[in-house]
């Protein structure tokens, strides 16, 4: 097994020439964010990750985490990285200045936050959930709990969770059944249990601030009745003290496919007496509070599909240039060569690294936007990002998670009989990648937002000014010269084209038939994210050749993102013309049997 | 976790319908396979795979084998199960009846044994791997070699295994370096290390029966200098009786991804003054035998692949049908619906069974081409059927197998959260599946034998005749009425041009371009797979529709059948078009960069 290297100058490449980071440099707010800044920061980084989480990686994996009696013991190492983590200023990058964090851009964290997912993403789980928390807090908590809770969850002293999901209540939040009474003191007793909840319980931090979701008395029925609750594992005294535990046990841990060592807790509420909970924000807003956070968590989702892809290619491809199995193909010579040489072999390295920089390129192209939408000083620049940014949310993550199943496939296969082998730790990047389609909503729920909230709400308007974006790019392709510039406009061309029609079907079907429209969810989600991934390939190879006719740059890297993108473009986008069929025509198929004829 | 049902119903008009049963039966040696009889033992194999394998699959998953000083204990039950098995005749149901086999048709040993593979894949390698050492002592062994060993090999009470790989030798067998010392009684001693040997050791028979590749002094570098021997657990005496424990011992067991029941043995010969073996057949020709044994062991992996597929299908299905969740899509009323309601959970059903039809549809084709080829009077009509088994095998074992990744990743989708939890079962499908694009030569190699062995060879012949049939079913579409059968047509009218054209590019690139050729192997696979299976869905359709226009048969299955291919040909058949464009311009972008530019 390889230990995980960020590859700082691809990340840097992206935020420069695809992302504009110079331009984000000068958002307010952002005005550290300088180039050189932002490449300093990715270097320490890229140290922690390599040098500290990347090592436990495996080894928690392998030792998983241990439940005894209402608590978890988290694997060797996890709590001594965590401590560091937190003292060097890791968990509040991103967060308000206000309470401690650095306020840096989401472009900058995003790069950051994709060396923790893909050096431990069992580890980075922990900090995301507390960053969850922290903007539930931020955005709707009063100024009191924000003084009390903010600062220790910013600092990293403590972490935090996100309690939505009952046996019973999935997807469907509708179904929550937890309850809230008020008590005489403003605070309630909550009661009820959450189950899949990540890091509900561990060893690593002095308190854990629980974000329950739960149904306050006489509140109305389905999603509008439920509220946000803060419940804290250690109750919080007036001097900011830890007081007594609190009525909030983890009753058991799952035995999961992968991310073994991130807890995920069965949490009891209010077995003994109630858990000692305060409302957050205003009662029966809960589910809108949450849908605002959701952004965000979608998108971290999404780059643990980049984040777990790269881990499987640089594992993947350190096997293929070290092992040496058989003749080169077509040699007369009888050496054995390293099995990079085998076409083969190189196709599923290229179909890894090209889809690992086109998800890369749009997740970074999307952070952007977002700091775009929240600090550029235009209205309308800022609505217009805004608008990107939620059309993308349902790309980024879903179609990253998605694609990051081929790429941790891939990963095994290149391995060979080696990649079955536990021991080699190809199949760990599988088994952990394989949560990603489904937790923060799965792929079918990304499909049905962007159908419906994203596209047919507006009537295709923001996915059009989209495809005007891309379209831009195809003509810039049509000014380039030679063999590579001409495949990959043709096959651009030939993705937008799809990409329109397809926009056109379902805007005009989901008006009429919104079952059929569903059914074509998760093939336009996936048509979609292929085209943008092309269509940033495309770009990046623009870049590239601008600086080799320029002459300046590394000219090795340079040519790899032109040849890079050709190969995304003749095998992987010209996959949109047979997407754009089954969105256009899926419909009757898929409805044709009643559910006693499967 | 439900229990598998093998679908008999469905096995069955697959086998009349589109493998040609009946003129099976007609076949010398093939007269006892009568629809009656064969629909018979049918249900008997499907009770003991629903009665006794299933409900050790998941038992043995958690459970595993346990190695101790070079022995081996299987989980519980499993030991039982095997005696039950073999006394039931099970073992031999397919082997020669000179050695107290039944010699039953490939077509219906191929649907049993795809019931043994789906009730529990772990258990079902050791029979499988015990067929191929049968087959090739068949092939090549003396008389006597063959009277000790093959009828209790086809009885079961001895099983058998096959020992090619080793650390540096896994694809490229050329690097073999186990070494075979003939003795002065004609014997030889073994010496070497062989790892992944399935069922190398274990504790549910008497007796194992090793065939192992190696090297005579003086042998020929590289394939041409390979032997293959028998060496045998236990030496036989020569009434029959056990002799003395051999020199050939398990030394450990890999710690695997999946198929955790099936131990994977690294075993040592000759540790201990050298391990008794016997030639079997001529000197230096092992692995050409090796090679004829091949076609039959990718045939059984692939069937592993429909199985797995299957499998996972019914357990997606039951949970879908019974998992409550949110309201029906577009209706007003807040009535919680089953999942099987959603639009994309239907989609994802619909990809699973359209799919898992197709596979089983052309895995008992090419069975039943495999018997005529063995059987039929007529030479021509051997020859034809011959070189359509050829041709289909490496679409069988790869095409089937790559499919049921998807087929197993979607099964866990389904179950969303529940999914990842490994008590719910859903995620073993995915694990153990994950090797069959890997053991018995991984896709690439596959891909490769597709384009060069059995495309470029004969300049496309056989596969242009196959598309022949193809363009004949596509013609009988079009005397069908109704938009299901036009969509159907014209989807498989579209996969017949991309793959017609993709034929000739791979004619004219293998003789110019082999490593360009090379690229396009795997995509090349997928899209004859891809088609090939519209094709039998295609056919299956129309069967279902004489059916119905003679007004016999279930109408509801005899319809479903017409909206799986409606299905399969607007979700599945579609891809064609983007995988011909990849294998006729794939190689440029596949081989733009060297190897330090990855």
């Amino acid at each position: 097994m390889s230990e995980y290297a960020a590859p700082v100058r691809e990340m840097m490449f992206v935020m420069r020439e695809l992302a504009g980071l110079d331009e984000i440099s000068r958002l307010p707010g952002c005005e550290d964010a300088t180039a050189d800044t932002v490449e300093a920061i990715l270097d320490e980084a890229a140290r922690f990750a390599g040098e500290v989480l990347s090592p436990l990686n495996k080894s928690g994996d392998k030792e998983g985490v241990c439940w005894h009696d209402s608590n978890v013991t988290m694997p060797a190492g996890f709590a001594e990285a965590y401590r560091q983590f937190a003292a060097n200023g890791w968990n509040g990058i991103g967060c308000d200045t206000d309470y401690g964090g650095q306020g840096m851009p989401k472009l900058l964290v995003a790069a950051v936050q994709e060396m923790w997912k893909a050096s431990n993403m069992a580890f980075s789980l922990c900090p995301l959930l507390t960053t969850g928390a922290i903007e539930a807090l931020t955005l709707c908590g009063s100024d009191a709990l924000k003084a009390t809770f903010l600062p220790r969850m910013v600092s990293g002293e403590w972490t935090g969770t996100m309690n939505l999901t009952e046996p019973q209540a999935g997807t469907d939040l509708a179904s929550v059944r937890t309850r809230a009474e008020p008590q005489a003191d403003g605070s309630y007793r909550v009661f009820g249990q959450k189950i899949f909840i990540t890091y509900g319980e561990h060893d690593m931090a002095g308190n854990i601030v629980h974000l329950v979701l739960a149904r306050t008395p006489n509140a109305p029925e389905g999603v509008k009745g439920l509220s946000l609750f803060i419940v804290p594992k250690f109750l919080v005294n007036a001097d900011g003290s830890l007081g007594a535990r609190n009525d909030a046990r983890c009753v058991s841990v799952e035995h999961k496919l992968g991310i073994h060592a991130s807890p995920t807790c069965v949490m009891a509420y209010g077995d003994a007496g109630g858990a000692v909970g305060y409302l957050c924000g205003q009662e029966n807003l809960g589910l809108s509070y949450m849908f605002i956070m959701m952004n965000a968590a979608r998108y971290a989702v999404g780059l643990e599909g980049v984040a777990i892809s790269e881990r499987a290619y640089q594992q993947a491809l350190a096997y293929a240039k070290e092992r040496i199995q058989g003749p080169e193909t077509g040699s007369r010579s009888g050496d054995k060569v390293a099995i990079i040489r085998h076409p083969d072999v190189r196709r599923m390295l290229m179909v890894m690294k090209s889809q690992t920089e086109a998800m890369r390129a749009v997740a970074y192209v999307t952070a952007a936007a977002n700091d775009a939408a929240h600090r550029h000083p235009g209205e309308a620049t800022r609505k217009r990002n805004q608008a990107f940014v939620e059309l993308m949310i349902p790309i980024v993550k879903g179609w990253s998670t998605e694609t990051a199943q081929e790429v941790t496939y891939l990963g095994v296969q290149i391995h060979g009989g080696m990649g079955y082998i536990e021991e080699t730790g190809a199949a760990q990047y599988l088994r952990d990648a394989r949560i990603t389609t489904i937790y923060e909503g799965t792929t079918g729920i990304q499909g049905n937002d962007l159908i419906g909230r994203k596209i047919a709400r507006d009537g295709g308007a923001t996915i059009k000014a989209v495809i005007g974006l891309m379209q831009q790019a195809e003509r810039q392709l049509g000014e380039q010269k030679g063999a590579d510039f001409a495949a990959i406009r043709s096959s651009l061309a030939g993705g937008i084209q799809a990409l329109s029609q397809a926009v056109d079907a379902v805007v005009a079907n989901f008006a009429q038939d919104i079952k059929a429209a569903s059914v074509a969810a998760v093939p336009m989600l996936k048509l979609f994210g292929t085209v943008a991934g092309g269509w940033q390939l495309a770009r990046a190879a623009l870049a590239a050749q601008r600086h080799l006719d320029a002459g300046d740059g590394d000219a090795r890297f340079l040519a790899a993102k032109i040849g890079t993108a050709r190969f995304y473009a003749d095998h992987v986008l010209a996959q949109a013309g047979g997407l754009a069929h089954t969105v256009c025509h899926g419909a009757p198929g898929a409805m044709a049997l009643d559910e006693q004829q499967f």
